[in-house]
């Protein structure tokens, strides 16, 4: 491409927190130049240097108020439990026009407890991308993360449209798509789509780790039969998940309710062996795959628990 | 390789069913050269005419018992619900001295369906390769399928070491490493690293098309975000998992109940805001990932739900 570089769309950007998620951003945002200067704040020395030295971010500063000084756009990017801290100490030096954004799994927990630190002047539009590896730390990010994959703005009420406008165009210029929806609603959709999925991968891998008749060797060794998807979903960040769960205690908990409830259904299925029950559920799941991938969130090729290099895998159809 | 073709371990193989897990078997015999002769039934004329095309057996037949006449080995490769029937059926077609094998993912249950069926003189070897992908149908085989993976021999007590030896030979010649263990253990094991996995993938998606609050186009659109994983394995052949739940009931059942005991446990956690639980359990299971891993039963790569090719994904680590 030998076309004039776009401008930017932000002047300053400051990642707080440079995780999977932050480095991510600093990647796309070098990516389509749209950032005049990234700036980058992590807690730990390890952290800020191997940021300075993938150069997804243009500096590194070890308070976050250094990193929001000036900023037009302040990123929130690590687990949600830090943000009400991160939001009183950020607070005296947000600059006035500033947007605040962040990047977590949950939304109405989020604006409960940034909401009240945010000055007057400056537009607070809460945001989730939602993509995702299993791997965490700022050596984990990619520029192509967010492309196709869905970012949903939670705008409280009230907030300043225009903030809404530029921030949408940003994920867009991201790779992205863009939703905005009610931050209640989102928390619903994201429990059953992400939150109770990933609890009950990380269950099942915690009983399979304590049985007594079955060694852990056992569990390794044969992991093929599915218990290895699970493995990939339970390897997530455990700080982040442990902040989702209790800030979106009241989702989770209803959905899980549905979950074990359904449950229990296909347990009394098997235990008076009601197979045609059984089969009907199993078929009607097939279609919902179906539609995920023709959605484009998924690829259609087999996985057989390796990739392309390891063993020619079988054509995509 | 311009060396000599190896000898056959088999002079004529039967399978019996050419799904997925029969066409690979095809297709591995092929590639070593392992088979004199294979022969395929299949019940529906369509998935016979596919076996001949794609060329993974040398002939079909419309019955079994002709596919297995003359065979010095018979693999049923059908959902373990057919194999009671089955093996009345090709009981007296089966040659003097030949070794009756199958795939299914329970072992009890089939050696008290096919073993009353056994005539003097015929080897029965039950057996499970612990591989696969979500997709059925003989289209859906290939070679590779076995490479590395485990396959599981239960021969009943008696059992002529010389067959299972012949057996081992050949699915290490497929690829497969082998292990031989007691048919009840082999259902525990399999029962918490496939069968409740695959029970609750089931159960999740079926939770999540059967909201009110969420609709299933939400649940689509935002499933990168952890539920995508749970519909690939959800989308595997539900006639096969029926039968699967059916003939491992108590196993199933058992193991059932620890995950739901556990799953209270973590629920209960996020009701009474205990983080330090939570987190403690998230990073135990970290450690059985890489373990995985490690055992070569699954790529490092970072899945998010795109293979090479459709985006570049960051490098293997």
């Amino acid at each position: 491409m030998s076309a004039a570089p776009p401008a930017p769309l932000f002047a300053r950007v400051a990642l707080i927190g440079l995780g999977l998620i932050g480095s991510s951003i600093g990647h796309a945002l070098k990516r389509g130049g749209l950032a005049g200067r990234i700036v980058g704040h992590a807690r730990s020395e390890a952290t800020r240097s191997a940021a300075m030295r993938i150069g997804f971010v243009d500096a590194v500063t070890a308070s976050p108020q250094e990193a929001v000084a000036g900023a037009d756009l302040v990123i929130l990017c690590t687990p949600v439990g830090t943000y009400g801290a991160l939001a009183r100490a950020i607070e005296p030096a947000l600059a006035p026009g500033a947007i605040l954004t962040d990047v977590g799994s949950v939304k109405a927990g989020v604006i409960e407890a940034v909401a009240p630190h945010v000055p007057a002047g400056v537009h607070f539009v809460p945001g989730h991308p939602v993509a995702g590896t299993e791997q965490s730390g700022p050596e984990a990010g990619f520029a192509e993360l967010f492309d196709q994959r869905w970012c949903i703005l939670t705008p409280p009420p009230g907030t300043d449209e225009g903030a809404v406008a530029r921030l949408r165009a940003l994920w867009e210029a991201m790779g992205a798509r863009v939703e905005v929806m009610e931050a209640r609603h989102h928390d619903l959709v994201l429990a059953i789509t992400s939150h109770v999925p990933h609890l009950i991968a990380y269950n099942i891998v915690g009983t399979a780790a304590d049985l007594e008749a079955v060694t852990e060797a056992e569990v390794i060794k044969f992991s093929a039969g599915g218990f290895r998807d699970f493995t990939r979903i339970a390897a997530s960040d455990p700080v982040m998940w442990r902040d989702i769960f209790l800030s979106n205690k009241e989702a989770v908990l209803e959905m899980l309710g549905r979950f074990v409830e359904d449950l229990t259904a296909l347990q009394r299925a098997i235990r008076w062996g009601d197979g045609a029950m059984l089969e009907a559920h199993f078929r009607k799941t097939r279609a919902i795959r179906r539609q995920i991938i023709e959605a484009g969130q998924e690829s259609g090729a087999p996985d057989f628990g390796r990739h392309a290099g390891a063993g020619k895998p079988p054509p995509e159809r």
